[in-house]
């Protein structure tokens, strides 16, 4: 089907939709089926798509066709059951559905006046999520891309409410745990790299509230003004889980903000199990929570709640003649108030409509599955001669490695992970602990239940016991 | 259809694709019959809409009438052919295919290693654009979700270059027409409240480069750093264009990072007629286009292209242990390295869908179109007595009021803008121009024709005519 005319026939449009539909649940029926990561002569390939600028249109299914065998293939097969890389989300079906609603009715959601319905739905979400980590009525949030922006939106209020304008001695501090995008939004805040102070962790790579207490005087002392005090719940290393309440009480002392990257780990407040060892969220005064993590959304779903919303929208609000005719009713919400966002896309609903869909409870039990598949497999780990588990794992994160009989270990397990990815069964990452490699394994998909995990830990340990055998030599 | 296991089974995911096609297909064929804005009693509509995280799920269909028939109505129809307000798009259909299929197959392109084809995509729309709009190869770019955030980082690329750390005394100029969103993205990255010039304009509402100029040596003799010049390639109030090359000339005298916000009108350098307007475009360093606007695209698509791309990467480059797998290949992009965000969706892919099915030359044309029917709009504008254009429309955008033989003009305008937005039969926006109300023509919409223009003009015209002769009052 060749189209030259913008306004598509409605008969083009209901094919070209079928065609996609159909694509699309073919390519999620032959997921388990492929390869998990498909990346050999991947620059090579990639280059060779490179193309200018098409004067000319092509055929629908062709171009379909094209992306569904040709772009897709060459990645990381992050749907996959099997993909236990970074952190996991897996994509669901109807929030791709709801993007193909949103943006095909294309109503502006930026600004309450022009789609207030709209903007409900999208604020009925952010008070679900206020409610589930324990925020009070008061509490406001955005939805962002990611838990970077997410991230951004939390330094910039707080400095706007701390610091005001005088930003220069301005200090945050994290520990040496925590993701990069929280350091990234600091210095996109125009915090001075200086300023940054990321601190050691105890042998669990937790915070120590101590030593945050410690600096954090040194700092006054030294006339700088500490603003910003990051917990994690957690970490993208190991998946652990500061102490939440014991930094609450630091941050609290000497008048800190108080932000929690819980992009990863929030949504496990979900589930009892998720609710203990996430104690004390409910005291921060901001949350990062990705919707593309512990919702298992597709990519493109972060969001960022503040406990006293207007400080937010302190941070945000700057309005234009040519919106004059924007007045939000008191008690709803404008997302531009509160977001460093106008025009966007309609985020909101790729949340609601999975959640509407399956119910909490569906999420719940799924997230649940996850602790107790994390559990299973560090059992295993820790039940299998030469392997050692860095630390006990607080949600669904393992930071692992093999000890083999001689040989670097390093070395070792550097190329056991490439052992493991190249044999396209199952999809790992790496981190550094100390400055040693380790292999992490995250258990988060929706698609990832019982048998991939026992799968998964069978391929490692046989991986692993293989390698050894073979004497270390890739 | 009710379902509660995430994962769906086949049928239930093409049952629900072909609902959702189903259902757009049969809005869109409504457009132009569907009310042009419906906003009546929308706060309590709205609020009628709150409800509690819904602990057990819907069914499938009852969601998705849920939506098209009570949520997306309560509206301003930005979709529909006679939406004139503010700055159109449309919302192309492939755009929402592409949403779709990016979503659902879920890989992860915030990063090349991830899915180098799929980033190769992104990377060479980018290029088409920076090659539009008379680039050099070093330029390069990023997709965001519109164009506050590409204003922003073009301000955090221009701050990291020009300032580094020491960004108390930077300053920032632009005429007192540039969009709040690029004021905005100033403040949100640390510059003072009291660092941002915004300078008057000349009679066309156009920057005026000597003004800059004065200001900027004052500012040089007060010790501060002068380091951000912003040009309007179209500004939202009238759609003029600033004289971009004497800006140019300005800026590089006194070593100022030359910005361009062109997201309302950059995509008019496609055509010969908009070249002519836009010269100086190729002149700046960095340049905001959103496709969401001059492409067409549904909400969510903007741009930022700088014209040394290494000072985009210097300014986003942070890197972290758990990413010490990703190395990109010379030449290849990593849309990370280059922007705030890590994880995010697909944006490349809603943009190269529609510009590979159609070709260029169908977007060329449908620009051409919109500029040829914006004369011809202003035309019947000058001969029509009582109305008054307040500048020569450079792009799509005509700024005008009615002046009533009796009574105040203001009054008379702002009920007129009401009485056209009311009759639900043509969408308008108002703005101030010297203080004064003033009602916004801004023709962009790829649905929008001459049919929709000579009806649009009718409705004006007999609106004011009518409340012209009932007295002006409501």
């Amino acid at each position: 089907m060749k189209v030259t005319n913008l306004e598509l026939t409605p008969e083009a449009m209901l094919q070209m939709g079928e065609s996609a539909v159909k694509a699309v649940v073919d390519h999620i029926i032959n997921l388990p089926s492929s390869p998990r990561s498909n990346l050999q002569n991947s620059a090579e390939i990639a280059r060779s798509f490179h193309e200018s600028s098409p004067e000319v249109g092509e055929d629908f299914e062709s171009l379909l066709d094209f992306f569904m065998k040709k772009i897709i293939p060459v990645s990381i097969n992050t749907p996959h059951p099997a993909y236990m890389g970074y952190i996991p989300g897996g994509g669901l079906f109807p929030s791709a559905i709801a993007d193909f609603l949103g943006a095909a009715t294309n109503r502006f959601t930026g600004a309450w006046v022009a789609a207030p319905a709209a903007a409900k739905l999208e604020a009925n979400v952010l008070e679900w999520f206020a409610q589930w980590m324990g925020y009070p009525q008061a509490a406001r949030g955005i939805m962002t891309s990611g838990g970077s922006l997410a991230n951004f939106s939390g330094v910039v209020a707080a400095r706007k409410h701390i610091l005001g304008d005088d930003i220069s001695r301005g200090i945050l501090y994290a520990s040496d745990q925590t993701h990069h995008s929280v350091m990234k939004a600091a210095l996109l805040a125009g915090i001075p790299e200086i300023n940054i102070r990321l601190l050691n962790v105890d042998q669990n790579f937790r915070a120590i509230p101590d030593k945050f207490e410690t600096v954090i005087k040194e700092d006054l002392k030294e006339g700088m003004k500490p603003f910003f005090l990051v917990g994690n719940a957690g970490t993208t290393n190991t998946g652990v889980v500061d102490p939440l309440p014991e930094l609450a009480d630091v941050a609290m002392k000497y008048g800190l903000w108080y932000h929690i990257d819980a992009a990863y780990g929030g949504f496990f407040n979900l589930c009892s199990k998720g609710k203990k060892i996430l104690k004390g969220l409910e005291r921060s005064d901001s949350i990062v929570l990705d919707p593309h993590k512990g919702l298992f959304l597709p990519y493109g779903s972060g969001s960022l709640l503040v406990r006293d919303g207007k400080l937010l929208r302190q941070a945000h609000l700057l309005t234009a003649d040519y919106l004059q005719d924007h007045d939000t009713p008191e008690g709803e919400y404008n997302a531009s108030e509160y977001s460093p966002e106008l025009s966007r896309s309609y985020r909101g609903l790729r949340v609601w409509l999975p959640l509407k869909l399956f119910g909490v409870k569906a999420f719940r039990e799924n997230l649940d599955e996850k602790l107790h598949l994390t559990k299973w497999m560090y059992q295993r780990f820790l039940e299998e001669p030469g392997f050692e588990c860095m630390t006990v794992p607080n949600l669904s994160v393992i930071a692992f490695r093999y000890h083999p009989q001689k040989g670097n270990v390093d070395t070792f397990n550097r190329q056991l992970l490439e052992n493991i990815v190249n044999s396209q069964k199952l999809f790992l990452s790496s981190t550094l602990l100390n400055g040693e490699f380790v292999i992490r394994v995250c258990i988060l998909s929706f698609r990832t239940h019982q048998r991939e995990v026992e799968e998964a830990f069978e391929i490692i340990r046989n991986a692993a016991k293989k390698f050894e055998s073979e004497g270390g030599k890739t």
